[in-house]
């Protein structure tokens, strides 16, 4: 009878997905991530997905027979969700960590970034895709999941060792390079012909947008924060509008929100609030926002495209370079800087999950058609492989290392 | 270029509008409320407002620039406002401290409840306004918003005083009638004609899902909540499910979803959950969706309605009927219990505020059309008023009352 809420059974049906994600996460000792994007799977059969945005997928059983625009507002809360993940990435960054190791990180990040990319680009060509899909795919390679490896770091006690500095170093460059190949690759393929002007511009401009973020900006925001105290409530505000306004800039320019959102919190992270911050945004996120975000993705996609046999093994080929690309490159790039064998195959292991910015570009490639869902659920195995066998490999590869250290 | 998020300066406007509110309010020592309406207000005349719900508002000069469908997302997040609101002031009852002052307080909400809700009629009436509009109206006066009188209780030092539980006590009761009268209301004036059957069938099943939570519910979340231990974020997660569930029972049953998070918080606010989810829903509640509604339900209104001298006129007795009604309903049910003159006067004072629930029932009023925005204008008018005087006279009220203590 009265004001009625037509998104709030989507809504809920989407949270307890995501809660039993990680109820059986937990109880499978896997990442919560995992859980959630095989829930939103599962959810996505029974229920469909389909908002205004163009993506659609029809329900195999429709058992729920929610109306398709009862989605609309939940993609929007998804996208807050990929934005507040971002944004909780760059406040997770400690700028002066990683300047110690800032050589070496960089080469692991820059052979880590190429390996994968060629190997997937060799890859998707390999199987007939076009020239576009094929770079698509490449780019899809690239960013590491700081989030997995950071943890499990932490759970051995050497998230603050040489090691660790160095891989949490890595996988903040090539989460930097992955963001930005991202937007230039939609950015490209969006256009349709690849016009120099039209990508430079941007391009030197989000350059500059950096450049003045992080010496300017970190240093007024540190002061602002040193003079003003903010209570619970309004420190989340201006948070969220600080990213919500770094979002809107890197927007204009022609790139996507979520490198302001990354950028906000890069700078953010390195002023007085970045504790209490990054408290307040893994919780309104973590526990609202980026499992809507993780379970739409998960309903997004079709596993139907995997019974055709050429998909599967494109799927299958995909999660091997993806494997393989990382070990190689960022292997090859911690031995040439001196670290030993044994600290070179951690490393690379540590760089292997592939998440956040994949299911970011997933959403991105679908919406402005430059991937089908064939080719984006091949890309979603490659999430869930990487996400699912990395923990444990990255604990026996860092037990290795110790016990090289103490022979 | 890539996925441009077109919610994205709507939503920036929005949150800086909160924030600047909120500034000014802090500096003028006024509830952070009223802030938040007034920039509201002021962002409607600059960009106006208008979504698919119904409401439009034009602006009266568009700075911004921003399409109106920008706006339907926002709405979105402001109904999610409304149900956290009404989930943290159940959050916030303790049941066991009111269960002291029972029938004082009974008397005191109820007299409190009948005559502004007369006095309204009749205003509204004398006005020439119709029935529909004046039982409407009527309603609208009736409940009293508990967050203003309680933190200036708490101010005090007299949160927990005899005087303190009978104004908490009074007020829950009083907004528990302003929720079931509202949802009565709102459907006696959509189907048009009292139809007793329909009418009847709604209550009865909304007064069984009352008795079966109060007492039920209450005890199986009192167990569940003492045997499994819940992270912050997944303590999050369940309580929105709980809030998002209970909302829908109460939606199928034909009442606003609102009073299922009302009922959702009373049970949770009994549990061992209670102090750990009351602060994560304030934060995430206060910081981010509440603004939101406050601030769009200032933009929804029409300030060019009280050129009008005749709606001037009505908005102006409006504000005394409301004011004296409390005082006189109130004032005369604590005296009937046996609280001193003085006293009896603070509690009528404490009871004066209206705001969440009147805020609800101008939306709910609007988007079935059974008001315009003149009148929503004028219980506006009540809304901000009542806000601004309120906390410095109870405060003066409060004063008095110790004063009479110690001669």
């Amino acid at each position: 009878m009265a004001l009625e809420l037509t998104f709030i059974p989507a809504l809920a049906i989407i949270l307890i997905a995501a809660a039993v994600g990680r109820l059986i996460s937990r109880a499978l000792k896997q990442p919560a991530i995992l859980g959630e994007l095989i829930l939103g799977i599962a959810a996505g059969i029974f229920i469909g997905f389909s908002t205004a945005g163009g993506v659609t997928h029809e329900p195999l059983f429709n058992v729920a027979g929610i109306a398709a625009e009862s989605f609309e507002p939940i993609a929007r809360l998804a996208d807050i969700g990929i934005i507040l993940l971002l944004f909780l990435t760059g406040l997770t960054i400690n700028l002066r960590e990683f300047k110690k190791l800032e050589v070496a990180s960089a080469s692991v990040a820059g052979l880590g970034v190429i390996v994968p990319f060629i190997l997937g680009y060799l890859v998707t060509i390999g199987f007939g895709f076009s020239n576009i899909v094929a770079l698509f795919v490449g780019v899809a390679l690239v960013a590491t999941s700081i989030g997995f490896s950071a943890s499990i770091l932490a759970e051995m006690g050497m998230l603050r060792s040489r090691i660790g500095t160095l891989i949490l170093g890595a996988a903040v460059i090539d989460d930097v390079i992955g963001i930005v190949l991202i937007s230039t690759i939609v950015g490209l393929t969006v256009t349709g012909t690849v016009q120099f002007v039209e990508v430079l511009l941007p391009v030197l401009l989000l350059l500059s947008f950096f450049v003045i973020s992080l010496t300017a900006g970190i240093r007024v925001f540190r002061k602002f924060s040193e003079r003003v105290g903010l209570g619970r409530e309004n420190l989340l505000m201006l948070g969220l509008i600080v990213v919500l306004l770094f979002g809107l800039v890197t927007q204009e320019i022609g790139m996507a929100a979520i490198i302001g959102a990354f950028v906000a919190g890069l700078i953010i992270g390195q002023s007085h609030y970045a504790r209490r911050l990054r408290e307040h945004i893994s919780l309104i996120g973590g526990g609202f926002f980026i499992p809507i975000f993780f379970v739409t993705m998960g309903m997004n996609l079709d596993i139907g495209v995997f019974t055709s046999v050429n998909i599967g093994a494109f799927a299958v080929a995909l999660v091997i370079v993806a494997i393989a690309g990382k070990i190689i490159g960022c292997g090859l790039g911690a031995r040439i800087s001196k670290f030993s064998g044994r600290e070179s195959l951690a490393v690379g292991v540590a760089m292997i999950p592939r998440a956040g910015v994949e299911l970011v570009l997933i959403k991105l490639g679908l919406d402005h058609g430059i991937i089908g869902t064939d080719v984006a659920s091949a890309i979603l195995l490659v999430v869930m492989t990487t996400v699912l066998i990395a923990p444990t490999a990255l604990w026996k590869a860092l037990k290795n290392v110790r016990k090289q250290g103490k022979a």
